[in-house]
């Protein structure tokens, strides 16, 4: 039974979801989402910005009542004067799960970052408040985000474009969709350009839950690729010029699925029970 | 007078310098960071790593012995095996002062990054050892760092890639030989992407002095053009696509000189008496 109210004092779950999750079957995701938060004692916050669609808040709304939450909002925030709004700050601080829907990434940077709804967003996050993300909401949780980037499955030095996110952590970087866009390129291409974050490439429905203790739990029905650079033998990142492949010589991968945890502090991968 | 030893606690200052330092007359600069660092009681450790000439480390040794420092360190690490020596970490545990040198910032953030190295550096800052760097050193003590770019003096979408640095404080994305380089395009994209940070474009010969309060004291020969786009009334940022110009309405811009100082925390300029 997850607790009702989050625990003072140690931060809450950040939850990246790879996009297209399940909102109609078994909705495993968002269940294990809502539950976490207190299920139908939850308090949750739907934040749309990534959306240019009017639906899509309300959307969540639908699914999280399904769920039997009792207690959902939605900050319809489009231009940054609204997120320096007290009132919506106020429905964040109370409450026990934030959820950023997808769209674009750069909508959510653009228009939240650095205002009073972010750093709220942060402060709840610190005290326990749980922050999932799908799709564009997964990639802009963490301090460094995917803005653009080219496909495919080998790194070119300039692929991607970095640019600063929400920054509930800094050890991960984040990609979605991941094997339904041939990503896997230029997610090395963004960890080669400093080995000391790990990448999480999330497929569709599928989510890391990555807990105060920096230990991830998979859950949804596609894999995560966990891309370590840490250990490298060479890398010819900082001699090519942009548009050129590059060269790297020792990347650690490990495709986990459901159930499986990774511990980002000791870079260990342990099969799931359910695997 | 400067204190011999850090204070401990208290977050030394973090010093990015815009490139090409006066090394041979005056060196107001470097002789203002040894002495912060305890003048001829310091003790410097100079990283070359940015650079692929041997020539590196050893002229700044010479331009530190002239500056009457009696103790320099050369840390000539050019793998990432080298920066996981605890002789090494040792070095640099007892410095007051760290310096990293010009190059490819790159170099920096592929060799260095997650290293037992890079993880003293972040210690020596928080317990108060000063850390400068000039050049591709300025880029990397950020969170983060411009890796690449395109010049010119407006902002177009993709025109910059950023991507993580060392880490001492997030509160500032630097841009060096920034009047000679015709770069303040790619820092306003790099600010666009997330309005939180604050944009410093270093000329050259001339420093930010970031103190632990986050007052930022300007010292040199050219100017610093603070980047502040946390008030934009308008952006298109997450509107266009990769190569088409960026609209940007209500960018504030400082150019301070020396002896001008900026507060990151409340953003106010404040003209220097030297000026």
């Amino acid at each position: 039974m997850p607790s009702p109210e989050p625990i003072p004092g140690v931060r809450g779950l950040i939850i990246p979801i790879g996009g297209a999750e399940d909102k109609v079957s078994d909705r495993r995701i968002l269940r294990n989402f809502a539950d976490a938060c207190g299920g139908e004692q939850a308090r949750l916050v739907v934040i749309p910005t990534a959306s240019e669609l009017d639906s899509t808040g309300g959307r969540y709304v639908d699914v999280f009542r399904h769920l039997h939450v009792k207690q959902v909002d939605v900050l319809d925030i489009t231009e940054r004067s609204q997120a320096e709004d007290l009132h919506a700050v106020a429905i964040l601080e109370r409450s026990t799960g934030i959820f950023f829907t997808g769209g674009n990434q750069l909508r959510l940077s653009t228009i939240l970052g650095g205002t009073a709804v972010a750093q709220s967003v942060r402060r709840c996050n610190a005290r326990g408040a749980h922050v999932a993300g799908t799709s564009a909401g997964a990639a802009f949780v963490s301090e460094h985000m995917i803005a653009y980037g080219r496909e495919g499955a080998t790194p070119i030095a300039g692929q991607v474009t970095l640019c600063p996110g929400l920054g509930l952590t800094n050890r991960v970087i984040v990609d979605q969709h991941f094997r339904q866009r041939d990503r896997l390129g230029r997610l090395m291409t963004a960890l080669a350009y400093n080995p000391f974050a790990i990448g999480l490439g999330l497929d569709e429905d599928t989510a890391a839950f990555i807990a105060a203790d920096n230990q991830i739990t998979v859950v949804g029905a596609g894999g995560i690729t966990v891309v370590d650079v840490s250990d490298l033998a060479y890398s010819s990142m900082a001699r090519v010029s942009e548009g050129e492949p590059v060269q790297l010589i020792g990347v650690r991968l490990h495709i986990l699925t459901d159930g499986a945890t990774y511990r980002l502090d000791s870079r260990e991968a342990t099969p799931g029970e359910r695997a």
